[in-house]
């Protein structure tokens, strides 16, 4: 049997990457040792943090070498397996990495779970049911601290973890805010991903509309993306408010330019007696089972909605990665892979 | 009876205050009403916010006006009462303001507390044992969520809140290092204060140094000061660091020139999972009993030592409160009233 993948062949320069930097290889796939099982790829995942795993690793993961498979989440169908642990025809979610098929054993490296059968889709396992969903839940709920009655602002907020933020602040009677980077994005967050409003960032005074829907401030700032819209969401912290350092995407640019941005109003955090907190999803992993339940009830109810960018065949992996940075992307960025 | 107070006859310009900022004034103390007390003012206490009461409240607390008498947390003995919670011979310390005598009632605006008798000067009431020693407790236990083998590092180490870091940091089985202004200092902190290393930051490279004491990098940024020794910090932290923002003096500086610091590093918060957070000491306030037995208890032991810096006279009030942004206090500045 063969296998297609593509593996990394050049360290991108730029923001964004080029079609050199893959190879696409063809491989025969190598028989099943003791305890391995056979993926068949449905989907796959694409994160920021995946241009870093080209680059040099950003500290949280080592960097891959030239010539590995690209690294990356995905959701597909045991086909077969010499694991009893993992069946024939159980949907399993992990790193599969960027290929049509993926030989996983059930070591912690791949991170490998059950997908539980529900009436939604497979995607839906890497999206609001996967570590994106749960990125937003736990960052929200836990690091964030969210109580009734909070205001919440949100960057990236058409993005695949922002998404869910409008719906699971509504959920716990408080009120969310996205910015977002375009008026088609505005629309579908307010109309169908539980906004109370929302800011296009590249026309409007982001500041001025802050001030225009929380004329008291805020109380949660869940950030996507870092740097000037950080700098002013610090101005508008109520006391005791939280900073949910999620992502910085905004600073994958800049570092480029050797231009980090440096943030005027850091002292705002001890003056308001606030926190800002970065966070590592999988330190939640032993209430994984219990937010994809209850996230999966909140959809069934339709209180909770999702929204999901899906792009088709192995070979449009680089261009779904690239969307992301262009911010094209409206919802979590998946590639089909298979049926 | 006669009251000399110092009240305030002009809003200060500059870093440091003149003494043509204050008045000193000579009245005639009223007649106790219903309710209120009189104490006899035995030591006052010094803080940079006071700098802030006389601009413009820092949005902490109002503003004074002028002709007010400058605001400060004192200890004194009670001399006259007709309250019958505080009696005569007790020992308060509270909001007694710039004064040799102050009538309180015990309304919680003078936030006044009873002080325990103990075989210590009454002055750690104001030190140790009052806000300045709750602030460097709960802050480093609560909100530093110190562990043992915690590597810890602390600016202006030499001062108030500083100077019981050292000790704190080793009951619990961690390690501090202090920076400090000046040699004097940094032996003091090691001699005295437990205080596994010091850096005078004056002379030294900090970065170098800190990564001489700590070449793994520091669990604990314990922030005295803000700017670019918080900048520096960022880039040493490990992973799931807390960076503990109690004041940031550095900034009362530049914030006269208008070029507050802009903070490059901020992403590190990020990128290492880390937090960063204010605190408001009175959020603490049930359980400063329970801090203040538990860190007489070890002064007792021998295990926390303390260190004031003492002037004696109200007219050296204004003098005091330079000290600290001249940086010349070693421990908490007080100034003695009366005997």
């Amino acid at each position: 049997m063969k296998n297609k993948r593509l593996v990394l062949a050049a360290r991108p320069k730029g923001l964004l990457v080029k079609q050199a930097d893959f190879r696409m290889e063809e491989v025969k796939l190598p028989a099943l040792k003791e305890g391995e099982f056979l993926i068949k790829v449905l989907f796959l995942s694409v994160a920021p943090v995946m241009k870093f795993y080209m680059q040099d690793g950003a500290g949280i993961e080592a960097p891959l070498q030239l010539g590995d498979v690209m690294r990356g989440r995905g959701v597909g169908k045991i086909i077969a397996s010499k694991n009893a642990q993992f069946k024939i025809g159980d949907i399993v979610q992990g790193k599969c990495g960027w290929q049509e098929y993926a030989i996983c054993d059930g070591s912690p490296y791949f991170m490998m779970y059950k997908v539980r059968q529900r009436k939604l889709p497979y995607s839906t396992a890497l999206g609001v049911l996967g570590m994106t969903g749960f990125t937003s839940y736990f960052g929200l709920y836990h690091i964030g601290e969210l109580k009734a009655g909070d205001q919440v602002l949100v960057s990236a907020a058409a993005g695949g973890v922002g998404t869910t933020i409008g719906h699971l602040s509504k959920i716990k009677n408080a009120k969310a805010i996205g910015l977002a980077s375009t008026d088609e994005k505005c629309k579908l967050l307010m109309e169908k991903l539980g906004y109370h409003g929302a800011i296009n960032y590249k026309k409007e005074n982001i500041s001025e509309r802050i001030d225009h829907f929380f004329p008291e401030g805020i109380n949660v700032y869940f950030d996507n993306v870092g740097g000037e819209i950080l700098d002013i969401a610090l101005t508008k912290l109520k006391k005791y408010s939280r900073i949910v350092i999620c992502g910085r995407i905004s600073q994958y640019e800049n570092s480029l330019n050797s231009s980090e941005y440096a943030l005027k109003n850091w002292y705002k955090i001890g003056a308001t007696r606030s926190k800002m907190q970065g966070f590592f999803i999988y330190d939640f992993e032993k209430d994984f089972n219990q937010a994809e339940e209850q996230m999966a009830t909140w959809i069934s109810q339709g209180k909770l909605m999702y929204q999901e960018d899906i792009l088709e065949g192995l070979e449009q992996m680089p261009i779904a990665l690239n969307r992301l940075f262009e911010r094209k992307n409206i919802g979590k960025q998946l590639v089909k892979i298979a049926n």
